[in-house]
This record gives C-alpha cells, structure tokens and sequence, in this order.
C-alpha cells in the first residue's frame, strides 16, 4: 500500500511511520518543515499540487493540527482561527483535495484526542476543535465517493511525551506511542469506516 | 430572571420567548435586523458594547448561527469559515463578552442540533460546527468564573419548520418548538451545567 503520512516526524508520526513500515508499506513523509515532502497543510492549492506530484495512493494519515492553549477568559479570535485553520481545516484540506487522486478504496486517517471527551485546565479550543474534527469524519465517512472510507485516531497523551505534558494532564494514564501506530493501522488496513479509535 | 435572548425572531427564538415571558421573565430579543437591539454576533466588540448597555443580566440565551449546506467535495474554505465564524465563534462571543457584566450564578444556553450526532446529506460542516459548539460548552463549564453555568441545546427538525426542511430530513420526527424552548427554560432556571440537551 502507497500511504501519504502527513505529520511523519512527530512524536506520533515517527511511531506511525514506523509501524506501517514494518508492515511492508510505502510510507512517503511530508511534514512542515522535514520529511520526504515539505508542505504547510493550511495550503489547499499546495496540497492539491503534492497529491497531483505523488499521483496514485491508497490511504492519507494525519498526525497533524495545532491547537492553542489558554484560559477561557484570554482565549482571543486568533487563537480561535489559528487553531481551526489549522487542525480542522488543515485535515479538511487533506481529505477534499486528495479524492481526485486517492485509489478507489483508499482511506482517511486523521487525528483528534482525549480531550475532545475529556476537558483540561486551559484546553476548551482542544475540545471544541477535536470535536469538530471528529464530527467532520463521521458526516464525511457517509458522501464519501469512490467506496472511501475515513476514520479518526483520538490518542490520550503519549507515554513518549509524559515528561513534557504529564503536568497538563493530572492522572491521566499515557499511552504507548506504538499502540497509537496500531490504531492508524487498524484504520488503513481495516474495512470500518466513520468510526473513532479511542487510545483512552 | 433578566434574560438576554438572541435570535429571538426566528423560529426557535420566538418560542423560546414565549415561553420564558410565560414564566414571568424579562426577557431582552436581539436580532441581526429585528428585536430590541439589533447585533451581529460576530463582531466582539458590539457584542462587549451590548452588554454594557444592558449593564446587569442573569442569563444569555443564543438561538442562533448559520451554517453552509454543500455536497462534501463541493465545500469551499468560505462555507466554512462563514459557518465557524457564525455558529460557532458568534456564540462563543457570546460568552466571552458576557462573563465580565453576567450575574453570579448566571447561564449561558446556546444551540447545537441533532446534525452533531446524525449526519444528513450536504451536511458534513453542520455535524462538525454542532460537534465543536457541544465541546466548546462541555470545556467551558469546566473554567467559568462567578458559579456561572453553560448548556447546550440540540433540537432535531421543528414541527414548525416542516413543511421547508422535511425533504432534506427524511425519517426524522419532528419535535414542537415548544418542547425545544422548555430545554432553554431547564437550561436557565435549572442547576446543570455542561449538558446538551436533546430534543431527538
């Protein structure tokens, strides 16, 4: 299977990469700054171009999106925009500019996280954003043309980033990076469809 | 209670009103063209300004946004940033502006619909701005000042409104726009806070 990784060199994205490596799939990277493939995700008409290079592919996995931080009474407008520019529409992008070019079959993976169920201190954007994004796999999973299929990968904090977030998440239990991985290859190599993997 | 009603024109807005007035209630209508003031939700700063006005509240009510209606591979970034920009971020103005004027113990109630949870065809940025309005709510909850509560109502198709949007949800029930205004009324005159309400 030819997979377009988008997000190859983050802490999840390495994880990813690794895993459906091992699996004897084609894995091209593509990330902001590093990867096979440079591209800023926000882009639409950059992200068209890249699919148009690439060709033919048989699954799209997202390990990207940013989200802003702050408390509800600070949050500004930009912080907002910037948020939804980029991991809900970001990923919107990375699904409706793909179907021209994508192999009949082929599958959508993109990313949420625990805390779309689950708020923390400062987190409202994360909630709101992951939920959009999960809202639009679920709605999207039901036009999808060609027999696509797309589902979302909802991780809890990585194991690999205990050091760094565990302060941000009390009592979270972390997950392993790999077990992450899996999920996007259960939803690559799988047959569901408008579904969301929960790692928590 | 004094009640700050947006939307109050439109189908959902007037029941609502009827039926907090019913209860003894002032009840203060925005619209963007009609009621006692008139506003564009979108615009923070009049938003600040109307509460100022207003100077002292209990409880805001929001009835309103606008969400684009396209065919997934015909979405365009205006549909949904017009949509964002309208039902989610509108409303989420219309909390953040109000925290510094709202009284102790005062609510917020604002709108989703059964779109977050049953997506419908050329529904795809419904279910995703419903689904990020919900998490918005669910988050901010967690992080209001002044004992202060936010709900969220989600109505299915209004009776009222069958005869205009019936073919575009085929199989759903109906429910009375009087049953949606009585979840504002358990919103605003109960003691939950970081529910959705709803009406399917």
């Amino acid at each position: 299977m030819k997979i377009i990784l988008f997000g190859a060199t983050g802490t999840i994205g390495k994880c990813v990469k690794e895993v459906l490596s091992e699996s004897g799939h084609e894995v091209i990277s593509v990330g902001r700054s590093s990867g096979d493939l440079k591209l800023n995700i926000e882009d639409a008409a950059s992200v068209r171009e890249l699919y148009k290079k690439i060709g033919s592919f048989d699954a799209v996995a997202s390990a990207v999106g940013e989200v802003s931080f702050a408390p509800l009474t600070e949050l500004t407008k930009d912080n907002w925009t910037n948020s939804l520019n980029s991991k809900l529409l970001g990923q919107v992008n990375l699904v409706q500019e793909a179907i021209p070019f994508i192999n009949e079959k082929g599958s959508f993976t993109l990313i949420s996280g625990i805390l779309s169920d689950t708020p923390i201190a400062q987190g409202v954007i994360a909630t709101a954003v992951n939920r959009a994004v999960e809202g639009f796999a679920v709605a999207a999973a039901c036009e999808l043309p060609k027999s696509l299929r797309i589902n979302v990968v909802s991780p809890t904090m990585l194991e690999e980033a205990k050091e760094s977030y565990g302060p941000f998440f009390p009592g979270f239990q972390p997950v392993a990076g790999k077990l992450v991985a899996e999920a996007y290859k259960k939803s690559i190599m799988g047959i569901q469809t408008g579904q969301i993997f929960k790692l928590h």
